[in-house]
């Protein structure tokens, strides 16, 4: 059974079914909320930002059929915010309700090296890369792509778990053993200049949108600070929004898509792609207080068959991650000038762990000088 | 037994209670959310929007001393989203858990004679008024204060509810039976310019900080449209903001108040006092879209002992209420450019009803010529 056609945007009061409880789900709902759309979450974790602010919660499995049954029968659309939900249970859905973005962009976005390939056949600059299934195809990889280069697992991988650096080809061996053997790609290292990231929307009608590019700064492999304008001219800042449009165009992509790219300073090309996240992302989270629309409504308009809202942004922005106990700074960041704090609503504050975000405001530089992140 | 004394802010992860459970209780728990802070909604009637995106919901009548006390041991702190709370409720509460705005403001907010003494005790200028309780009192006062007057019932009136207008002395015994006999008062009909709102917090810790005002224009006595700035001159803008915060100062107020003004051409003074609305006001929701931190946000981080954050506002703005069938305009107001749709959740779209509203948002025009709302 196909999911029925299309017709026209979902009015207020449908439901958008969201697989996962995290804080991307909680701020999908709390856009939704703001459009008169409701939401349902459905979690196979303990994770409750989501759930304390969606109309309803299903904890379940991802493999509980009769639990995805019952949700795919209470919903209008179903979402997901993280792209490590089961593609079976995503192609289990998409046979009862629509789910958005596809299961096919899913399909790609979820496997490294779908992604490289789709990448590869459209036109799109990328790290040279290798397969790699066993130590010998990583000796072999490393000897034709060299160090310096990072070996991935092909699934599962965020904030840097399940990579391992390769900077002399006597790493292998612990690199191989670093990602338990899984299957993973080489990638050569990319000698970037700064990473920037897009997150560009495209909606059911096919029209797609971008926000500026942000420039973002990690720190232990986790997403420390982004910053808007990304402080790189201004031509490459069109090229970079004009390749993640012509990335979601080529996926048939409907929803908000995060692309990470590499700014390099050498060679022809200045942009080389490194991450698609089929999702809303971290580094768009500063939308939310310098734009009318957020990435958050943004998704939702284009999961529910709405028009996109323009991207304008009306304040410069530097968005910080709270992670772990950076979170107790909350009495200081509160009493902030032109700082809005955003929490998640988690209990615990392990070390690492994204327990909220500020986004400091300037007025708008107009491509003018860079702004530095706190320290 | 008293509530503990206040002891610093109250942390994230904090649960706030909102008595009600409509529109203005969705936006408060849409706004704690962003802080990391918790709602839990009692809500005696079957109005859904707070209860879609709070986390807990009571549903009970507010006499349930049984269901008010576990609601009291659930939260740390309780405020409420409309001024016809019962005030034994409220009194009831704080001897549970603190209640703010405190039960004696809300004693005199939900009273129009307790309101007008209290203004004229803090030498705020209203209209004059003469005390109702009987058709011979009503005569009298008309022969005092003489026509054009409005009736009003001191209590539960809203949306121009509970009202009637005396524009001869023969009308007297029509406007008595319009209010049902009701404890009322008589004022004198104020011949102004425009009606302003001043939207007003103060912090636990006596700070008080105040949007710039609106001005607002209604239709058929219900809110239409508020607009910012509002089209008066700079320094009555000013006064109108100070009077404000001298009326939540003199109340020993805590959380937001909307303080709706007359701006009269006649006299030495140039603002009169209308009334008070303890709570959060449908002329402060533009400032959801034009300032960093709305009237919602600064209404919680009040009532929870946090810093108030600065009203600036980063655009001019234009508030059109969505009321009734103007809702199904959505698909339009959607697709409009520099326009915030907001829609509250509610199923059934009944004429006068509030079911969303809409903010255009509009460069900084620094004070400069007046902007109209859209026919």
């Amino acid at each position: 059974m196909s999911p029925p056609p299309a017709r026209g945007p979902l009015p207020p009061g449908s439901v958008v079914g969201i697989l996962g409880g995290g804080q991307l789900g909680r701020m999908l709902s709390l856009a939704a909320a703001r459009l008169g759309i409701r939401c349902h979450v459905y979690r196979a974790d303990e994770e409750r930002p989501a759930s304390q602010v969606a109309e309803t919660t299903t904890a379940a499995a991802y493999e509980d059929t009769a639990a995805l049954d019952a949700f795919a029968a209470a919903v209008d659309v179903v979402t997901y915010e993280f792209e490590n939900v089961p593609g079976e249970t995503a192609a289990y859905l998409n046979e009862r309700v629509p789910v958005r973005p596809s299961p096919a962009a899913l399909h790609i976005c979820q496997n490294r090296l779908r992604e490289k390939r789709f990448l590869a056949d459209a036109g799109v600059v990328t790290a040279r890369f290798a397969v790699v299934d066993s130590l010998d195809m990583l000796k072999d990889a490393i000897a034709t792509i060299g160090p310096p280069a990072v070996l991935k697992t092909r699934r599962g991988g965020y904030d840097g778990k399940g990579q391992a650096s390769i900077r002399q080809a006597e790493d292998a061996e612990a690199a191989w053993a670093a990602i338990a053997g899984r299957p993973a790609i080489l990638e050569s290292f990319v000698a970037f200049d700064c990473e920037i990231s897009v997150i560009v929307a495209r909606g059911l009608d096919s029209e797609t949108v971008a926000y500026d590019p942000a420039r973002n700064i990690h720190e232990n492999h986790i997403l420390a600070h982004s910053i808007v304008p990304a402080g790189i001219p201004d031509e490459i800042a069109l090229e970079a929004t004009r390749l993640a449009e012509h990335i979601v165009t080529r996926l048939d992509y409907v929803g908000v898509m995060g692309v990470e790219m590499f700014v390099t300073a050498a060679g022809d090309t200045h942009l080389s792609v490194n991450e698609l996240a089929p999702r809303v992302h971290n580094s768009g989270h500063w939308t939310l207080d310098a734009c009318a629309v957020s990435q958050f409504e943004q998704h939702i308009r284009a999961i529910c068959g709405w028009p996109l809202a323009a991207p304008a942004r009306h304040h410069d922005a530097v968005m910080d991650n709270l992670l772990g106990d950076a979170a107790a700074r909350w009495p200081e960041l509160s009493a902030a000038a032109d700082t809005a704090l955003h929490l998640y609503g988690k209990r615990e504050m392990r070390a690492g762990r994204k327990m909220g975000h500020v986004t400091r405001l300037y007025p708008l530089s107009h491509g003018g000088e860079t702004i530095q992140p706190t320290k």
